[in-house]
């Protein structure tokens, strides 16, 4: 097996529906300019509340994706 | 910008339905004596088991909101 | 089973004699407030020393209480 | 009330479809060998990115149980 | 001494000008509905950026007092 | 010196006397199962409170025993 | 409102006169070569001591910011 | 992809040469009663002096592997 | 006031009998080389087991002292 | 003496001999794409195991370089 | 570059004006009895409340030095 | 058995070539002036990097000794 080296960053990702769309916005974007992700990890989960309701969920989470050639 | 001052109060909202609900719940019900409820944050998920099933979601999560004039 | 809301606060309960009545006291005197009181959890234990004993105990503790009619 | 012993494991449930059924799926496993499960804990949550999409929910929690007579 | 009880509570200050101002203006808000006001915890210290500047200094901080006849 | 391994188990001990005796009972169950118990680290101080007094002190501990030949 | 993606980087600004100074400098090069940045969030504040004084403030900040087209 | 369920087992291995070697150790000794052992973290890294030299590494490590048909 | 400084050290004090012994034993040996020891916090309780039973409480705590001339 | 600014980004780390081969197979990819690379700090170990052996460390590491011109 | 070796104590240091205050007070303090200190570490800001304002800062920090001869 | 008493203190230990070797460098420079040190525990792995590779590995670690009569 090779010795692979990842990267891991950190994302916000919200959603006016549900905690899990905001994850899923976040690797969604996160796709459009890197390639190879492999695995993410929820740091934090937290929302905004407007007139009484949540009006938009915020999940930060960390996302590894293997290096290729660019860092 | 005004210097705006918020309070930051932990409640532990339960629901026999998902996790979400009981997020809703939480807000739901502290909506009915705070006003000014801005956001909210997940400290612990947790739930009950009974029957071999989850009977009760409890989910711990702090809740901040703009003080007027009263604390 | 209903969908229960509650709240947890935090205390700071001091005793010249023990640990353990350092937390009787926080959750003797919150009694009087207010109903429902329903788990306790500690936080940090720490004291004041004077003349080379401990003079009191210092426990932080949060406790939970099921929400009625008012936050 | 008896003195009732707990014992608590920690267990990393996987689903291909939702968060919870991830939670739901360890519970269950955990059901078939071990009686008198009693409340669960989030520990962490995570999943793995296949085709820029989450391929894999895995939460990892801790699943408490009173203990009769075998630990 | 006598067995003082405090409770400690969570809030947020903000201040458009200086770190140590977001804190004292959540001290000077709360001694203004709260009596026997004692100590300050700083718990997490962030802020707003606007046209690439601070534009808020945002303090979470507990505040602990002494309890005397309401809770 | 051998090159020992050792297990570590988490368990909830309760009482309805004391602290100690909490951390005492649930050491004195795992004794009736597992043999060479050598070490506990508290995790977590809680408990149960009815009618305003302290039903049921609950903790939360680590256990090491070393291993012979089961796991 | 829409379902916004967001950055976050971790920076080490250093001042050697303040603290607050060794924040700003890392949001101001920040702003040299990203766009919407929105917040920032303290994670340690450390220093160097020389001759027996502070020779420079490090101050180790997460900062958030708007995505758009490249990541 | 099937739903697995994992258990996730906390265990201190010791070795009074090398750090490595103490984990290595622990992994040895869950294979002769574990399978489908599949990834280890490392929780604390400790040891014992003696004559002014380490005696003995201690690593506590979490272990988890692939539940089958016993948990 | 005066701007006083102290130093915070780490202690482990031990007892065979009790957890608030093991501080005492701590504080009370601190005390025979310190000098204007004001505070303690317990940040570990621990202990050993020797058939079956508690054989030794060990709790690590930090201690805070008045510095005046000497560090 | 300037003030400088520095970047700290994560990466993941493996090798398949050892814990340090899996740092210094990080540091000397990301040296193919950064200048000024100017410390490290392990944030977790962990490994795979297959056949009962460690098959691949894994080591997570934040690693901080200056900024010249390019964030 | 030789092996050095770093002691870490841990002050609290106080002022009746400032956060920095406070600190520089404990670093100054320090180096009248302690040679060769290279750098601090900000563990805890806090600080006492009296006629409902700020009458002292207690910064809690780590400060590092270089061992010579003696510990 | 004894109720020792135990001192814990933190060290920084650097070394050119592997990181085991900034732990027994520490441990031998603490046994020149301390007595009766008994175990150490692995707080922080960092490390500077100088030319691309690691120029040095600094481990901070606590160790605890016995205390006879000097604290």
């Amino acid at each position: 097996m090779d010795d692979h080296i990842y990267r891991v960053i950190e994302l916000a990702g919200t959603s006016t529906t549900t905690m899990e769309d905001a994850i899923k916005n976040a690797i969604s974007r996160a796709s459009k300019t890197l390639r190879n992700l492999r695995w993410f990890q929820v740091v934090e989960t937290r929302g905004r509340i407007e007139n009484e309701r949540i009006a938009r969920w915020e999940v930060i989470l960390k996302v590894g994706f293997a290096l290729e050639d660019t860092l």
